[in-house]
């Protein structure tokens, strides 16, 4: 189909068709789905007839080879023009296989195995009958409070744009038409939502343009350098403006600075949220204000279906936006080849071979296990054979390890912490008990685990929280494990045996007084499907931990914002200089993190040499090398992250006091020894000035390597221009 | 003196001499000092030498007639032209008469009364020879683990516009030539330094320019339109430039857009920070950046001293600008009448008559009780005659209550609560126990405090802060009374009494277990000078509480920041169709604060009419009168703060959920009715648009009145431009 035959398609759309193209409604809307369009209750008040159904462009949410042939036939059918609909669902961190969620992920620094759970969920879901996913979500953040950190790949915006653009690579390939099993993607959310006001769910965002642009927007770049088909907006505010109304955002930044051309379509419900954010009077402002600002497809709420007609007749919103809009969307339902084959991948008889594969499986094992977390660990890991293990606590035995956005997934076929030891231990060496629940318990629960706790030489505690205590609209402002779970470690410590906790949650926690309570700690996060066996392998040292912090764990909620990318301010704790009181901290908690960013134990010990660097002197167009030695000194194999940070030391404005500007993975065999060279050139000491024009500053600049963002050895060069 | 003369006088300048008025050292550098000028030590390392000192410009920190008049003579023996010092210290809350702190003052909301706070703390600087005072801090805070709360009238732009209008005129009279006994005010922290991230000090601050403009920076500009000679530069960054460093904040919108001619001066040691911060590789050039941003006057470095002539000659700095910022300074020595009378007020024999003078000490008095507010009452209080009363807790014979920024104070003379009850009660009526220290206790103290709750019939707690757990560098991470506080008021609680909880503190504190186990609060903040008599007039009934918030006590730390004029969002709590998720929100604690916004309770009770409107339309250039009846419908006689809110209910850019507009005090005997009548113009409607155009938008508008931020009544009118 050719660019004119789109063209010409659009001349034959009334008003009506056009209008309705850039809605998006959920599956039982339509007809062929299992509800078969029966428009009632609180989809009736809506104000969806069944004739805007049938012009609609887009659906949201379906899934399932029969059920997505059945509506796009009958959609066929009864659609006047034969425009086929896309099918648009929520692929976030697998479909039926479910990988760890995001940010366990970036914990991975693993950027191919990351496009590689992108690429089998795209599969997954391809035969499934989707042709976009609402993914990569690649808002930096800062706050644990905020429930949506489980999706993001973490704060550092070098990292989160590799990340975006592995997943990109992953769900999309190379050729969307070509390659059926992908999907394209939808980068959100645009822009900054992961600045949420005091971390609670939809609040305020505000900041400079600056911080905006250095570290909030380069991830989102990324993904659409990447090829990204489209951007999803954003809940919050930017700049007192709407994110969904926010026509400097969208028209100017995106549209014409980035030069985007894909479809814009409005996070659930966003464009009739103009209305309580407060800069629409009605629905009919809110469509006007909403499309102005770029927005191309609403997302279940009806403002422009109801509006935008009007709107163009009383010549408020021009015809040829509207028509620009309507060609994006029918342009990617072009790329994917729905006008050829509307049915693309949807494949009922691959579904049952492609789904939950042990291919697939094996990769979410692997993922699972590389994105655990060493945080702790006194000699108690791996687990000595031969040692009798009391398994305690509410997540023993729960399949609730898939963590939101798993709406595919199966809790019942999730592997838990208890089967994955089972299988691998004589169940004389292995008792289990919950302990307590996630957020109450019994007297007889705590009993019964410091009963089998008696008679154990170690005891494994797999503490965390619910998935619905993180993800959208579960804001915490307490990161504390519930209270429950504290006096169950506090009275399983008093036992006086060795505790290696393990926790199952979706944010940076307050871990305080779990790190003082235990002997070890592995953070797996939610690890997906194959969590149990992942933990396992980890505990019984058939793999060794090699997962980094991708964001900093706090040592207290009093203490957030805790990021390694901060400024030095004016008063720096530990100066030379240093007064007692007259510096930049608080009374009762460090500045610094718990655990920082980039940081991870392994089962083995990483020795690092002083960085040495080609020639202390960087001209622009030119680089420079700093090399390093990294040795292993312990007695198993292991990975290590190699991390490069740079500081210019006296900007036009004030540097963060590092920045991630590269990493390397190094696998090492005991005593084994590794040079790992970097490359700094000048464009990547660049960033926006006073005047926001993107260059650099000559003058002395630090590099930092290490194995985390604070265990570093340093050294300095000059930039000169 | 003509302007002229200033002028003659810079010409016959060297460049060392006009450099030199532009640094300005602490009291023990100069001839004359107790000190007598003698550098060593630290002193001796900053570079500072006689010659410098003999051209210097400024004192800070001076104050004592006699030495004051020293350092002044010695100074002109030795400068070669006569030009004399200025002499500026910080004279925050009262000078020796200690008024409660800002933050307390604020709750006041009495402008006249806080007008003649900073009259008397004027009055007695002045005689005792001080010329600036280093105040008002009109910093808009939101933080409350900021120490620095406690220096700020709170949270809102309009009260805090309102009283640094007030303080200023209290400070500087109507012209500081004639009135020897004002004293000349320096408006700080230039700007936002109210927003350090994370709530600690000297942090980064970063926000967009339409939340600059709107929120933080109105009442510096209105204290210059009440004419406040200088302008603190902040110690933090403004998106991403240190404030001292930032030419966009005093060149620009400063100096060129407000058209400020004053002196700007650099807080303590903020000039050489520019280092630390990163902006400046050296003390050369953070002398460059910090004088071509636009700083005046150096405080307690000595980069412009040592660099600024080699830049100048080297034209790297102009000299013009050189002489614009020495005129400036010369201007305000002869505005305060320096070159004919050098010692202006400063006053011996005065000194002694004026300073904690019986009327002064009556104001600090009368303010401390106006800025108490009274959380909680279950008709505990006032204390009914007769009843025995014990009085526990660290603050129960405390002199710590002065507060920070109270240097000249006196703890030994401030009113120790116990004080002020002793000389109203009999002593079989009164006793007093420690119970514990401020952050540690014994179980001895434990045990007598139980002992005398045992034989009272009602427990007066007084808990609280030290003073240096706010104020500058006083950031703390847990906002709760320390441990050993909140174990004293549970173990008391046991006993099964009425308890009282007064609060010495500087920061709205977590006060959810406080409140629990407590029948009445009184938040007294750190009262000042006459604390312990206020205090006392307001247990016993004697004085009527009448303090209202002025900035939000949070439930927890977790929710920060919580403030009244926040935005809706677009998925606000307790909307008709809000879903039981997914709406702004968090898990375990309210949005609301614990205590709001304009909160105080008094000993009567007053009923709201429904407010009503002259016209439902307003028109540009006319103005609609909002009128209500407020009654006073218990039995004593009682002040309410009647308070108006504005919102616009659509706008061009998301407005706050509620704006305060105007407030009203209105006096009331019991049964008695008054009709509280608040004028809206256009002009009060106005805002930055989205193209930072200060303009207002037609539409709905709804007004609130009541006597809070919450309980309140409302209606709407039509804006029609």
């Amino acid at each position: 189909m050719q660019d004119q035959t789109l063209h010409s398609l659009l001349k034959e759309m009334t008003l009506d068709e056009k209008v309705a193209q850039l809605m998006q409604l959920a599956t039982p809307f339509f007809e062929g789905s299992n509800e078969q369009g029966e428009i009632t209750g609180p989809m009736a008040e809506m104000g969806v007839t069944k004739d805007t159904v049938r012009n609609c462009g887009s659906v949201l949410g379906a899934s399932g080879a029969k059920e997505v042939r059945a509506i796009q036939e009958a959609h066929l059918k009864s659609n006047r023009l034969g425009i086929p609909l896309l099918i648009m669902a929520d692929i976030v961190h697998g479909f039926k296989t479910i990988f760890p969620v995001p940010l366990a992920i970036g914990c991975s620094w693993d950027l191919k195995l990351a496009e590689r759970s992108a690429e089998i969920a795209a599969y997954e879901a391809s035969v499934s009958g989707v042709h976009v996913t609402f993914a990569p979500m690649v808002d930096l953040v800062r706050d644990p409070r905020w429930g949506r950190v489980m999706e993001s790949t973490g704060e550092d915006p070098y990292l989160n744009s590799e990340f975006a653009r592995a997943f990109v690579r992953g769900f999309q390939g190379k050729d969307l038409t070509s390659d059926t099993n992908r999907v394209a993607a939808c980068v959100k959310h645009f822009a900054a939502y992961g600045a949420a006001e005091g971390g609670r769910d939809y609040n305020t965002v505000d900041m400079s343009e600056r911080q905006l642009r250095e570290m909030y927007l380069p991830a989102y770049k990324a993904a659409l350098d990447e090829g990204c088909e489209m951007v999803m907006t954003a809940f919050n505010t930017v700049e007192g403006i709407p994110a969904s109304g926010n026509k400097r955002l969208m028209r100017e930044l995106l549209r014409t600075e980035w030069g985007f051309d894909g479809i814009l379509i409005s996070d659930w419900g966003a464009v009739k949220e103009l209305i309580p954010h407060g800069v629409a009077a009605d629905e009919r402002e809110a469509a006007a204000k909403a499309f102005a600002a770029g927005v191309d497809i609403e997302m279940m709420t009806v403002c422009y279906v109801n509006h935008l007609k009007e709107l163009i007749v009383n010549n408020e919103v021009s015809e040829e936006l509207l028509d620009e809009a309507v060609l994006r969307i029918l342009a990617l339902k072009k790329k994917l080849g729905l006008f050829e084959n509307p049915h693309r991948g949807t494949d009922e008889h691959g579904e049952h071979e492609v789904i939950m594969s042990e291919p697939h499986r094996a990769v979410a094992k692997k993922l699972a296990a590389k994105s655990c977390v060493l945080l702790k660990n006194n000699n108690v890991l791996p687990l000595q054979s031969g040692k009798k293990v009391a398994l305690i606590g509410p997540f023993a035995q729960s399949g609730d390890i898939l963590g939101p956005w798993s709406w595919k997934g199966s809790r019942e076929v999730a592997v838990q912490l208890y089967d994955g030891l089972k299988g691998r231990m004589t169940s004389d060496k292995l008792s289990v008990a919950k302990g307590c629940g996630v957020e109450t318990g019994t007297h007889e629960e705590l009993q019964e685990a410091l009963d089998i706790a008696a008679h154990a030489d170690v005891l494994v505690l797999a503490l965390g929280e619910k998935s619905d205590m993180s993800g959208e609209a579960g804001s915490r402002s307490d990161i504390r494990l519930p209270e429950v779970q504290r006096e169950l470690i506090a009275a399983i410590r008093r036992i006086g045996k060795p505790i290696v906790t393990v926790l199952f949650n979706g944010r940076p926690l307050d871990l305080r007084d779990v790190a003082e309570q235990s002997d070890a700690i592995i953070e797996a996060w939610f690890p997906g499907t194959e969590g149990g066996h992942a933990v396992a392998d980890l505990l019984l040292g058939d793999v060794n931990p090699s997962g980094k912090l991708t964001m900093s764990f706090p040592h207290s909620v009093g203490q957030v914002p805790v990021y390694y990318n901060c400024f030095n301010t004016g008063r720096p704790q530990g100066a030379p200089d240093a007064q007692v009181r007259y510096v930049s901290q608080y009374l009762d908690v460090p500045n610094e993190a718990l655990y920082p960013f980039g940081f991870g134990l392994s089962y083995t010990t990483f020795h690092f040499g002083e960085p040495v660097l080609s020639n202390p002197v960087l001209k622009a167009g030119e680089s420079i090398k700093i090399s390093v030695l990294v040795t292993n000194t312990g007695e198993r194999q292991g990975e290590e992250t190699v991390q490069l940070y740079v500081r210019d030391m006296a900007g036009d404005v004030v540097r963060p006091l590092k920045e991630l500007k590269a990493f390397e993975k190094a696998v090492l065999a005991p005593g084994e020894t590794k040079k790992i060279i970097f490359s700094i050139k000048e464009d990547q000491l660049r960033y926006y000035h006073s005047d926001l024009t993107f260059t650099s500053d000559p003058g002395t600049f630090t590099v930092f390597v290490g194995p985390d963002s604070v265990n570093v050895k340093e050294a300095t060069f000059e930039l000169v221009k």
